[in-house]
């Protein structure tokens, strides 16, 4: 008798392969896609590109971030920066995780951030956690981390600004 | 008539002069400040100099850290680190305060938390943030926080370790 599970598909690894090494072009290649996406203000673009130029300058160890990357046809459809958090023991931030508006129906999102989790949980981390502003702005990333497991551990009200609070989620790995 | 304010001694200033200038010597001096304090553990020792070497290679503007620092008769008798914090508008962050032991009694960390809370202000900062752990070897640093008119924005579970969450203090400026 042939199991069910001989029969089927079998199903994506749970850990995908992203690339992780940071080429050069990289840098302007996620300040494109993050300016894409809509969402972030002209600092957090900045920002999203300088963790990139760290990564390049001194590579993933000793910069703190390290990345999974999604190549697209033209450039990158979508990728995840993520590091240990200094201080903590086996706390690890997802600094940033921006995919292509046109590759969100793919669940390009959600992949990233399994391989992530998997990523994270392999050099060691425990926890994998999240921040996000408290604003309607950033609801849909806040509901993003719910549907993928995450628990809000805290908000901090007017932390980005009068009014914009940050919210702190967390993954137990 | 003679006034009293006339009669009375002038009040030490508001914002006392603390070296700013970080000095190539001051990296062994604030790890054995820290060391002295009998409160952090060796990697938080490790990123208190880590902080003095990134302003030492970057600047105070590039690195984002910025220093006050007490000089005493034999090396440092206390010192503040802070900077803006990425991503927020005018908040800053207390990445660091220490002072000697013997140098408490005079007062030497609440005049440099002043000093800072005023240097901050100057730079057009809003908000002080001060971030230490939720443990009862902490208790100290709650409450000096606390008595200098800071307020618990937050407390996050499980921030450092299992049982060794994250307390968010902040005040406004």
């Amino acid at each position: 008798m042939m199991s069910s599970s001989k029969r089927s598909f079998a199903p994506p690894s749970k850990a995908e392969i992203f690339r992780e090494s940071v080429r050069p072009g990289d840098a302007a290649e996620v300040e494109r896609l993050v300016r894409l996406t809509g969402v972030f203000s002209p600092s957090e673009i900045m920002i999203a590109r300088e963790l990139v130029e760290e990564n390049l300058v001194k590579g993933a160890e000793a910069s703190g971030y390290h990345f999974l990357i999604a190549d697209g046809v033209e450039g990158i459809d979508g990728y995840a920066c993520f590091g240990p958090i200094s201080g903590t023991h086996a706390r690890y931030e997802l600094y940033w995780i921006a995919v292509r508006p046109d590759a969100r129906r793919a669940g390009l999102g959600k992949r990233l951030q399994k391989a992530t989790e998997a990523r994270v949980k392999a050099m060691g981390g425990a926890m994998l956690i999240a921040e996000t502003s408290t604003t309607p702005h950033y609801e849909a990333a806040r509901g993003f981390y719910l549907a993928q497991g995450y628990k809000l551990l805290a908000e901090v009200p007017d932390w980005h600004d009068d009014g914009d609070g940050l919210a702190i989620f967390g993954k137990r790995l």
